[in-house]
This record gives structure tokens, C-alpha cells and sequence, in this order.
């Protein structure tokens, strides 16, 4: 068909930071370094929250200095504000990724601010970011359902979007926190986004909770767009959503987008022998249904 | 929308025909009561084949002997030739449903005969079973690839299918019996399928191997099809393929049509406690989404 996609690998930050343990720093740098020989081009590495709240990526200074960096791969990390900025310019990021959430309650639990009084705290890191000529990217976070709202309704989707883009950004990924949309939501929450800003600066980010997140990126490239996340091995998810677990694994992203002949620029084969490689790390299996695959063939032989 | 969709349980007899103990026949006659009880309308029940192939389902009659039956319920079974035929009559089954493949290798590992050969068995059967007033179904297994084969031309697969029509059957479920298919192909399928039968004759039947089944009939629904397959609990799958396993779980395909407002007659809330007491029955978890939603609310609370 001629198509392709741009594919966020977002396992090193969102999904290690959901480990039970630290992870060791030279398996982060490791981990990212074989992302990219699989042709991975977009990684968000890490965080550049205050370690107080999230320990596990205390190292995101040192990890980003630790990785051999290729031409044409974009490393970004989250960055929560002034403070978490200066980090993120000394360690060289080339994209920075700043964060909200859709609806009220999520916002103030995440952030522990209304969605009003968290605009200019996002202000100062986006016209910095800009400044110093990088990509700045505006998570949207609880847009197709909250776990403390319920509904959340694209009006209160497109406001925060267009405040967004009005900021500064050069994207908004929406994100499905909790993994409750369904395919025709989806289509018709990109309808309206598309209305006020192109689709090329549009990614989605599903979780896979209730087993939906392959369907809506099917509904979402059906629909126009083309910038999705995915998480090796299915890692992470929000830990601050009840019952919400598992972004949807970036190896069966793979699957779908390979299948419909959509070029992701990523050697399938070669990242699944990432997945493998971070297992042996983990000293667990990752439940994605390509791992499961590749580990019957592998026991089938 | 107004939409509906008409789904058919098929986890008493594919999903525990897979199971590794035999079920005691007073929990499949339990199952397929409390399924009724949820509201769910197309039941595949069990099978006719000879017990020596299937020990698991030697007690299809007695099954059909305890159901205390409903109107409106159609209760079927696989019926591989004459002699299971002769069985499912005196057993009063409501539908027959007959087998075969699309690639000619799964056929002849299957079924131990060619496709062309596979006919002259299945004639009698259809006949017979119109003769009496039955529901006739043909189950085409590895529609959209052959775990032996690869990829199976879709000529091949409208071959099958019109063959089965011309034979008498009512119906048509395409299987995608290793899980590889993808969204784009099962519109493709669908949109030629639909140039020689209307779609209301046609079934899907997915397999959620590489986690694509939610996707797959999400492209099935918008490409017009209207009747699809799922097993209680993602239950089941052909033991004769290689790393195949995983029905799509009906409790997950449930959740994408509630949730797309797609009416489809079975209450999920009291669906998922059906699931919470075979699991119970079976004492072991069951792997669908939406009952690891429902098993993490609980502990939550």
C-alpha cells in the first residue's frame, strides 16, 4: 500500500518505571541501544521527575550521557517542569515530553493540579525546550475515559489540545490511561481533533487493559492517523490509575502494522530478539502474544 | 447506531474439548445453562465426532439429554459424517455445523482427506440435517493462512465456500484457525466472499494468537459482517495446529460491541459471573481481559 507508520517505543521510561525493582543503569543504556539497531527511531529513555517520586529513573542524567547516540534517532524524556528542563537540556534530549491529563480528577491526582493552574507550569518548559530548537511533544492523558470521571468529553479533549498547540507543542500524543476506548471512539475523537490541527502532529497511545489497544490503532490508521506508542514487551501502564495496566506491546504492533504491509522502519525479527534479551534482564516473561509465539516456535523445534 | 450483532458461544465444545482433564457432564450442562441465562442465543454445545478422536465431548448425547432447552436458543454441534449425524438427530440438536479447510494440507491433517474428496462426506450430512428442518453451518478453518501452507489464496477459500452452498449449507464461519490474520485482509476476505453470498450468511470465527482478533472483527463489523464467534474466557482453539491456541474471549468481544453501542442480546455483567464460575468449575484463571478487569476491581475493593 505504500503506507508507514512512526513508531514511540516507550518501554524504557513507562515501562521500567513500572518494575518492582531499579533496574540497573547499563541495562537501560543497553536496552535503548538495542532498540535502535532493531530501527527503533523514537524512544522516550527516561524521566526527569524528581527522583523522590519515581526512584526507578533517579539515572535518567546518567543514562542519557551513557548512550551512543546514532543520527536520525530521537531520544526524549518526560519533563514535569523548570527544574526537570535544565536537567533534560544538560543531558542533551533531542525531545522533550510534557504531560496532563483530559479530565479533572486525573489531572489533580497526577499532577496534583487543576488543568487550569498546570498551563503555566507547562509554559516556561515549552517555550525553553523550543528555544533550544527541540521537539516538544504534550501528552494527553485520560481522553478516552477516567477512571475517577468515567466519560470525558472531546470538548474538554479539544481545549486542552488547542491550549496545547497554542503553548508551543509540535504534538499531542492522546492517551488511553485506563484502556477503556473502543475502536469507533477513537475514530471519531481523531475526527474532531482533525478539525483544529493536522493529523501529522497527532500520535496514540493505548493501553491494553480490557484488549482493545490493536483494534483502536487499527481505527486510528483507518482514520488518518500514523504516530502510535508502543512498550516492549507490553511494559507499563499509569500507576497512578487503579486497575490500569499494560501499554500495548510495540512486537504486536509489529504484527499489525507488518501484516497490512505499513512500513515501521523496525526489523521485527531483530526487535523480538530485544524482547527476548530484556526478559533474560527482567528475569521474567513479558506477556505479549508475539513473545508467546516466538517462545512455542522456539519450543516446538 | 441501532446496530446489532448475533454471536455465537462456542466454548462448551471448542473450548473444552481443549481442556486437558475431562469436564463432568452435570458442568457442561451447567455451562450452557447459564450462558442461556446471560442471554447468549447461538450455542455450540459439543461434537459428534467419534469419541476415540475426541474423549473429551464422548458424552455430546447426555449433554443434550440434561439441557433444559429454551425457546428461541438455537443449540448446535459438530457433526463430521452420517454416523455423528445420526446421533445429533436423536440428540435434537437445533443447528449442524460441518468442517473442512481451506489449504489442503489442514484438510488432510484434519480430516485425513483432500478437499475434493472431503465433499462426498459432508453431502449426506447437510442433506440429511435439512431433510429434518436444521440449521446447517460450514465451519471453513484456515481462511486467512495455513499453519502449514502459509498464506491461502482467497480463490481457493470462495472455491470452498461456494461448494458449500451448492451442497445446501445455511451458513458459512471463516476461521482464522492460527491467529495470523490482519485487519485489512479480513476486510479484503469479507469484500470477496460478499460478491457470491450475502453477508448475513457469513460468520467469523477469530483466533487471538498475535493479539489480533478484536481488530480483526472490528474490520469484519465495518466491512458488513454481523455474526461472529467467541468462547467464554478465550477458551479453546484447534489442537491440530501448531502454536495455535486462544479463541478471542467472548467477555472481551463483549466489551468492544457494548462499548461501540452495538446491541448484542447478552448482558455482559451477568455473562462475566458465568465466567467467574467456570473458572471456579475449572480452578484455573481464565485469560481474557475483561475478566482480569473484573478480578482486579474485586481485589481493589
Amino acid at each position: 500500500m505504500g503506507e508507514r507508520v512512526w513508531l514511540r517505543e516507550v518501554g524504557p521510561r513507562d515501562g521500567l518505571q513500572n518494575e518492582p525493582g531499579v533496574i540497573a543503569t547499563e541495562i537501560k543504556v543497553e536496552l535503548v541501544e538495542r532498540l535502535m539497531d532493531a530501527g527503533v527511531r523514537f524512544i522516550e529513555v527516561s524521566s526527569f521527575v524528581h527522583p523522590k517520586w519515581i526512584p526507578q529513573l533517579a539515572d535518567a542524567d546518567e543514562v542519557f550521557a551513557r548512550i551512543r547516540r546514532r543520527p536520525g534517532v530521537e531520544l526524549s524524556a518526560l519533563v514535569p517542569n523548570e527544574r526537570g528542563l535544565a536537567r533534560a537540556l544538560a543531558a542533551k534530549v533531542d525531545a522533550v515530553h510534557v504531560f496532563m491529563s483530559a479530565s479533572e480528577s486525573h489531572n489533580l491526582k497526577n499532577i496534583n493540579k487543576t488543568i487550569a493552574d498546570t498551563y503555566p507550569v507547562l509554559r516556561p518548559v515549552i517555550e525553553g525546550a523550543k528555544a533550544e530548537g527541540l521537539v516538544v511533544r504534550g501528552y494527553v492523558s485520560t481522553v478516552f475515559g477516567c477512571p475517577y470521571e468515567g466519560k470525558v468529553p472531546v470538548s474538554q479533549v479539544l481545549s486542552v489540545v488547542e491550549r496545547l498547540f497554542e503553548l508551543g507543542v509540535d504534538e499531542v500524543a492522546l492517551g488511553d490511561t485506563i484502556g477503556v476506548a473502543v475502536p469507533t471512539q477513537v475514530a471519531e475523537v481523531v475526527r474532531e481533533v482533525e478539525r483544529i490541527v493536522p493529523l501529522d502532529r497527532v500520535s496514540l497511545h493505548f493501553h491494553d487493559t480490557r484488549g482493545m489497544a490493536i483494534a483502536n490503532m487499527y481505527a486510528g490508521f483507518a482514520a488518518g492517523v500514523r504516530r502510535f506508542d508502543g512498550s516492549i514487551g507490553g511494559l507499563g501502564g499509569c500507576p497512578y490509575a487503579p486497575g490500569a495496566s499494560g501499554n500495548v506491546a510495540m512486537e504486536d504492533v509489529l504484527y499489525l502494522f507488518n501484516g497490512m504491509d505499513v512500513e515501521t522502519g523496525i526489523e521485527a525479527e531483530r526487535y523480538l530478539d530485544v524482547v527476548a534479551w530484556l526478559e533474560s534482564k527482567l528475569n521474567k516473561p513479558l506477556a505479549s502474544h508475539a513473545r508467546q509465539v516466538a517462545r512455542s516456535a522456539c519450543q516446538a523445534t
